[in-house]
């Protein structure tokens, strides 16, 4: 079975601040490097994907780096949108292009800019989950928590619809946002919640049924930009009717609503990689406590400390907890503890109306 | 009353690595700005040395730099050792150059890379030396302990000779080596204890003449090199004499010995800036708690740290007690407590083979 994919790129990354950039977000930096991840997110697909059956949705600012980083994509499979409007437009949109080629055909939607330890075991995920969606569900893949997050939302499981592989669907009983730690704690010791990690299976109609029933104002104009997709007026269409869209997630606009909702519980090591703590984390699990990317540390008495270098050697000494992150034309040191702080630092640069650094 | 100097312009700097390099000695660098060292030092005394009584003793490898330095001396005031051999030649060359032009002459000599916060008071204590060093003693100038600090050579008084303009001239009845922190601790309270700062003022027929008696082999070929300087056979006889001088300090060869030496003391604010803790030290009573050379630094949440820059901005978040040193092709990022142990990173470097970081 050869999958469908439509891979949403966009956000920025600010608490990854300075590598990630309004001009150089998340998904285009090599995290952990050293393919983007954006280019590890194909990857990690094109066993079940092939290139000519994947979409990658992004912005204009970002189009260019886009087409440079994923040369295996055939050029109409990078569809640029004028300006977001957030997942669900663009994956309603990726869904009306997949089922004008084939409205029977199963596709996922991924984040460009999360990372997944376990590829394989990944895929065999994804592979349950399409299985499901012959079913026609609407499947999310949801994570077994290894912890107490409080920075991702979480998926109430209910009974199992059928066992495969070691693996399992299961229906969906509730949708949580990011609860508080107290909350999270009750969640991961009852075992049947799961983290949202925003990864879907579905029939591209299933999808388009579901935004046509749940957001009609959204489905017409994507159904007419899509039947004027492969025309000339394809661009007079797009500028016409997308600015107009509602801005809403895929998330929040359909699956929070749906009734026919399934999970894959899985357990492959995945994160969203939101700041550089969780960067570390990951990293450490393959390389020790330091952490050196892209650039010579040479250690004395350091501990579990991550260097984002840029080339440079970078010498530590004395030194514990520390994340440095060295750019062309700004370094960052910033203590582990405080690295969801760094939007501070985002933010101050915005008020100090300098936005050379942003 | 014109005096004369000479500045001995040596040594590396290893643990102000890695702004302080072997092609980019501590005296050339703007420590702590924005005049390097070495201009500093002739900034301080130029009220009391004409600039054509100031000579400069440096090495082959940094005559270049010296000379870009110094526009302001002309250029038979540069002398430049073939090779190192300490300060007691460097100074003793000085010292027979100055005697040639005026035997009575009383001349100061001064390190290049020290940091002095009061000029003014510097230059108060350096004519009252002057006063002693009439009389036909060696004088050196003392500088009032502050703190039990292990790493300086102290100097125990002796009785007082004279009193003038607030200060005074005393016997010195010895030089102590570095001593350990009790010692250190007894040093200072007792208050008979100054630091040695190897500064020194005599009149230039003094010092020859406790070179004659104490170090015969260098006085010597001192002497004749001095013969012949203004002659074109000043090279020969240089490359000659100079590499077979005894390697010796003026502090250990001449001063430990004599017994016609006194001591000014004094609380001009003094350092040896002899790493990134004692900089950050004398530049935090100027500026406040965070410090920052050369480079535009956003502290957040950030205490008692030094950013020596490169031009770069410099974020630090969460993070106390840390040195900061941002180079064209390496970065250091220390704890303060740990500023004397940069040299092990430099060791570790130069056992790696690997000198483009030296």
């Amino acid at each position: 079975m050869k999958l469908h994919a439509v891979i949403p790129a966009g956000g920025s990354g600010t608490r990854l601040w300075p590598a990630s950039r309004a001009a150089r977000p998340k998904f285009l930096l090599p995290l952990p490097g050293p393919r983007s991840m954006l280019q590890a997110t194909v990857d990690r697909l094109l066993p079940l994907v092939p290139a000519e059956n994947l979409l990658v949705v992004t912005g204009s600012a970002h189009a260019v780096a886009v087409a440079r980083q994923l040369r295996e994509l055939p050029e109409e499979n990078i569809v640029v949108e004028p300006v977001a409007r957030g997942s669900g437009p663009a994956i309603g949109l990726g869904a009306a292009l997949v089922a004008r080629r084939d409205p029977d055909a199963i596709m996922g939607s991924f984040a460009a800019d999360h990372y997944v330890v376990d590829s394989s075991a990944f895929r065999r995920a994804v592979a349950v989950a399409a299985e499901a969606a012959s079913r026609d569900y609407l499947v999310t893949i949801g994570i077994q928590p290894t912890y107490a997050e409080t920075g991702y939302g979480y998926i109430r499981c209910g009974s199992v619809m059928f066992e495969r592989d070691g693996l399992s669907a299961r229906r969906v009983e509730e949708f949580k946002e990011k609860p508080d730690h107290e909350t999270a704690e009750r969640y991961v010791q009852s075992g049947d919640y799961l983290w949202n990690a925003s990864m879907f299976v579905w029939r591209a109609r299933a999808l388009l049924d579901a935004i046509r029933d749940l957001l009609p104002d959204v489905y017409e104009p994507l159904m007419e930009i899509a039947a004027w997709w492969d025309t000339p007026q394809r661009d007079e269409v797009m500028e016409r009717l997308w600015p107009g869209l509602r801005d809403v997630t895929i998330d929040h606009g359909i699956l929070e609503q749906s009734s026919r909702v399934a999970v894959v519980p899985a357990t492959f090591g995945w994160t969203d990689l939101g700041d550089w703590h969780s960067l570390a984390e990951v990293l450490a699990t393959v390389e020790g406590e330091n952490v050196a990317v892209e650039g010579a540390h040479i250690a004395v008495d350091t501990s579990a400390t991550l260097v984002f270098g840029n080339g440079r050697a970078v010498a530590t000494l004395g030194v514990a907890d520390l994340v440095i992150v060295d750019t062309d034309d700004v370094l960052l040191v910033c203590h582990r503890s405080r690295a969801q702080d760094v939007r501070q630092i985002v933010q101050l640069l915005k008020e100090s109306g300098d936005s050379r650094l942003l």
